[in-house]
């Protein structure tokens, strides 16, 4: 009592510790619950989480006001953290192997999408800006669900999974210089091409200067802490690590996740990498679900009744159906099932929500734009387990579902 | 750059993405950095943490303001978990068995403090609640300091080391219960032996019900998680349920940290208790340095040069040692070393800074004699381990330090 009292009494409109914890306790309940009865019906956890958020936010019972300061600044955590984890399981060696099929289908994935997104919204009667951001969103595939459904079929090791995962993770990094581009634009700088060179300049410079001096840097850093420290601080100071060079890319002109995305490559191949990864994915259970159901709560269910709202809704479902699954066959060379590609790449996921949630705090996306990109990101999710299952049935030797990792953080959280 | 100009903008005075992540880097920095020379030192880390505190907070670097809305936030989480954590390891059952001299010792141990206590701020010219505060305060024994000192030196199954670990939990509880009692009278109940009563019942009152209650639904509940849900889902369940029952606490008019140590208790017997732990103990090295480092914060140094500081500070830390010592002699008819035992009681710790804490956040206490309690606590969590190591020397059979549990949060995190 007293202790909450005093605390509440420190400043009008503050949220209080008992607040606090009532909001943390709704967004974890209805997360995890929703997220367990996802999965039962073959779901990836993600979309209960996302449906969580709509039902406890603003439109509909009301508890989880996603502008309250607090929570948004934990949910900024958690995309931090979520962006960090990415980072620690992309190996870029990795996809200089996979190579050109790849690097064909995340390129097409990333312009065809981006090309429909566009011109549909522009053909829709958006501006210019909500257009590009909405065609932003439509070209980042979720490579944890992806990976996630891929290994629940037991087909991970199979060539067009091989490609779906090296194209979705060319297109994770490719969002996220787009989302770094966007980001820009949105703050109000002008879209001329001089612009957009000079922040695609400057979030290629900051990941490349950061690679190469960090590179120098971080393992030496990180063998030294492991010799000398124990295991926790080791997992700690990866997240400083990553809180660090967050910090930097912002103050670069950057963006955020983009910095916590690096710190995860520069992470990836030391030895104490699956030690990191242990303890961040620990911390992701607890922070990423705040995330998702922040997004969600901030979904105004009434506007998807609005014509315009669900006309814009259809449309940019359609073409992210379409746009991903056309460019399934871009790799023309390769003898597989290029329609299992296709249909792999379709699931948008925690990249696109970043950019609806990008347009909506700085005013681009009215609520209903943004709530027909979060409808789509929501029933692109849901469309690519089922369609993926009857093309690619499960096999009888069925690998165990990845636990821990990017996988579980973002299917599972 | 833009997503966080865009949350700056949010609000006046809020704080930012990036100025969090600042906060953040700076105090988990500071208190690893600390913590582990701390440890090289032969010194609990949690010493190095609060030491951190003072050097990142006001009085010196001016880098950490503890009383940011979000930080303090995060630390008043940090305290849940950690309390919770200490009710996780915590079993009922064990008091009992080690009985008697464990008893005797905790009350001696509770009941000499206090009095020396209160008796020297009055004669110091404290008011009566600043010496309430004063004399609580110097009651609790930090049970993580002392389990890990004497596995340290490889004496955990000695009798002198059960008798006490008991009478450290024991004091725990009943630590808990004052601090319930006093959060009351701090939060302006009168002083009566009437108001005392009804505070301590509804402390006890409230322990029982949801003990009583929280042992028919809780275990079943969480066999049902563990059958139906994720590893992830049940821990995130439990920290879940520790929020609930500290809310509940809270609105029942107890304390938020009686509530979070309750749930600990109810979870300690299940088959799910390592699961939780494992995972409570990962968020608690994230929440929980927050905690200890805006504690240290909070002292103000310069105060210590002030006569009047210092002169309650040594007074206070005078009948801290002597107190918690003569305790050690309470169980007359054990044969062993009683003075191991006066010493292994000395370390105040967690409880005793909330006390503190608390008595600073509602006025009661001055900075002045907040900071001669952060003082007392300091001293004696540094004046234990060598004088144990001294009177009970390393074994040759060195038990490893246990690297996760309460030892691991409050001394590593």
């Amino acid at each position: 009592m007293a202790i909450a009292a005093e605390v509440a009494a420190e400043g009008a409109g503050a949220t209080s510790v008992p607040e606090l914890l009532f909001l943390l306790i709704t967004i974890l309940v209805a997360a995890k619950v929703l997220g367990e009865l996802a999965e039962r019906i073959g779901q990836p956890a993600v979309l209960g989480e996302l449906i969580a958020g709509v039902i406890v936010g603003g439109s509909v019972l009301g508890l989880v006001d996603p502008q309250n300061e607090v929570i948004h600044l934990l949910a900024e955590i958690g995309v931090v953290i979520l962006l960090f984890e990415i980072g620690l399981e992309t190996d870029l060696r990795q996809l200089v192997k996979v190579g050109g099929a790849s690097t064909a289908v995340a390129a097409a994935g990333v312009v065809l999408p981006f090309a429909l997104g566009y011109g549909v919204s522009i053909a829709l009667g958006l501006g210019q800006l909500p257009a590009i951001v909405a065609g932003a969103a439509l070209t980042a595939t979720s490579v944890g669900i992806t990976a996630r459904v891929l290994s629940d079929l037991g087909r991970l090791q199979e060539p067009e999974s091989q490609i779906i995962l090296g194209a979705a993770v060319i297109d994770d990094i490719v969002g996220l210089i787009i989302l770094g581009v966007v980001a820009g634009l949105v703050a109000g700088e002008e879209v001329t091409v001089g612009g957009v060179a000079r922040i695609t300049a400057a979030a290629f410079g900051f990941i490349i200067v950061v690679l190469v001096v960090g590179r120098l840097v971080v393992p030496p850093l990180f063998a030294m802490l492991a010799r000398l420290g124990r295991q926790e601080t080791v997992a700690t100071m990866a997240v400083v690590l990553a809180f660090f060079i967050a910090y930097l890319a912002d103050a670069a002109g950057s963006a955020l996740i983009i910095g916590a995305f690096t710190a995860g490559l520069l992470l990836q191949p030391t030895p104490q990498a699956a030690m990191i990864e242990e303890g961040v994915v620990r911390l992701g259970h607890f922070f990423v679900p705040i995330f998702f159901v922040t997004v969600g709560a901030a979904v105004d269910v009434r506007s998807f009744g609005q014509l315009d709202v669900a006309m814009v809704g259809v449309a940019l479902i359609a073409v992210a159906v379409i746009g991903k699954f056309a460019a399934g066959y871009a790799a023309i060379w390769f003898k597989g099932r290029k329609s299992v590609i296709g249909v792999g790449m379709i699931p948008r996921g925690e990249v696109g929500l970043i950019f609806a949630q990008l347009g909506l705090t700085a005013g681009v996306l009215s609520v209903g734009e943004f709530s027909a990109l979060t409808l789509m990101v929501m029933v692109t999710t849901f469309l690519a387990p089922p369609l993926l299952k009857a093309l690619f049935p499960r096999t009888a030797r069925r690998e165990p579902p990845p636990r821990s990792g990017i996988a579980g953080l973002t299917t599972e959280a």
